[in-house]
């Protein structure tokens, strides 16, 4: 670990791609559900539809074009476009609250409970993510992840990358910047935690995708960050947990 | 437990008195500082006036006679004044500092982590007490508290009996707020949850003031709430988990 590092108090997570896999979690149940229902529907590009609606939905909120909305909200919005688009009808309420809730309920990576559990030893841990408390509440309980703390979007009502929510994690567990580590697969979200005087910490995740049109799995490599990992258990251990 | 509490998804918890044993905590800290500074003082009367101080600062802070001030800075300034009734000089700002986090650090009665690691399997746990985010956090890891997620009176920046806080949990956690219950050794507490439509599990905890002048432990009987038990475990075992 970089030796700036060694004052880092809390470890604090991006979610979504870093410590969960969206994509393989939603496209499962999706399938699952599809068959169920005889629904004949590429559920990989609908998962991936449903992401690619996620930046553009919070950058709403962000310029003020809609209030406030928390990301279980937001995932409930861009589920109703997509039921169109996919020609989905006659779901109850019921039905779509579960669907909208679907990312409440993702599989970790391998590596992500036992990593965060060694964390858990040294460190206060938590989630720094656009999910909001009971999203990320939920998502705890069905995958296991044993946080100290869960903090989330709705706490400042603001959505990454604005300074406000990575200001939040020093802010609420009395620290300095420079004593919260934020944690991510993602290099544009440590590149901005950086810039308000957090440390950072870097995950290789190169499945986070699937090869699918979101995205392109950042790398990174020492120096780029305090941090370069491959894995949760591989940034425990860097971190001398 | 009462039928109508069969729908209850959350238990949140009141900490001081109720989770951990504030009062043996302090004194045990205190009198074990004061011989190594080789202070002859009541340590088990400066704990209580410590104790009784905090209402006062707090209801200041809720008629707004003071601007919001966190639970860990409302502890120094009332530690601020009993070092000048005391007579204890010479403290380094990093001994005050300590000094006002000894209530991030405080023993849990013997039942609580076991109580509350049952009743995790079953339900979402977290604090609902006056302490911050911080405080709650500290004292956790300190305690060995299994919490699911954090509530601190600095998210909505309301103190007890204000209805804010009450209802932060059911807010942040997507639950109405009959999914709560409030868990609790003090029967005010309890009723004012009551009031704003949460559940109510009373847990008595006859030693909490020790036989000292801070108040006398609260008793209940059946009926009285929704649950009433004589420890963390006996709630578990009612709200069968």
């Amino acid at each position: 670990m970089n030796p700036e590092s060694a004052n880092v108090k809390a470890c604090a997570f991006d979610i979504f791609g870093t410590v969960v896999d969206w994509r393989s979690s939603v496209i499962a149940e999706a399938t699952s559900w599809g068959k169920a229902k005889g629904l004949n529907i590429d559920w990989a590009g609908f998962t991936d539809r449903w992401r690619i609606g996620y930046r553009p939905a919070m950058d709403k909120v962000r310029k003020g074009e809609i209030p406030w909305t928390k990301l279980d909200d937001l995932h409930r919005m861009i589920l109703e476009d997509l039921l169109k688009q996919y020609k989905i009808e006659g779901l109850s309420e019921e039905e779509k609250v579960n669907w909208a809730h679907v990312w409440r309920r993702l599989k970790p990576w391998p590596d992500s409970v036992e990593g965060l559990s060694r964390l858990k030893k040294k460190y206060i841990i938590s989630p720094m993510s656009n999910g909001n408390v009971a999203l990320m509440t939920h998502l705890a309980k069905f995958a296991g992840l044993p946080w100290d703390v869960i903090l989330g979007s709705d706490l400042v009502e603001h959505y990454k990358p604005d300074r406000e929510l990575y200001l939040s994690a020093p802010f609420y567990l009395d620290l300095k910047p420079e004593q919260v580590m934020m944690c991510a697969a993602h290099a544009s979200d440590l590149q901005a935690a950086r810039s308000y005087g957090l440390r950072t910490g870097f995950i290789y995740r190169p499945n986070e995708y699937g090869g699918g049109p979101v995205g392109v799995p950042d790398k990174a490599k020492p120096g780029d960050f305090d941090v370069v990992s491959v894995s949760i258990i591989d940034l425990a251990q860097q971190m001398g947990a």
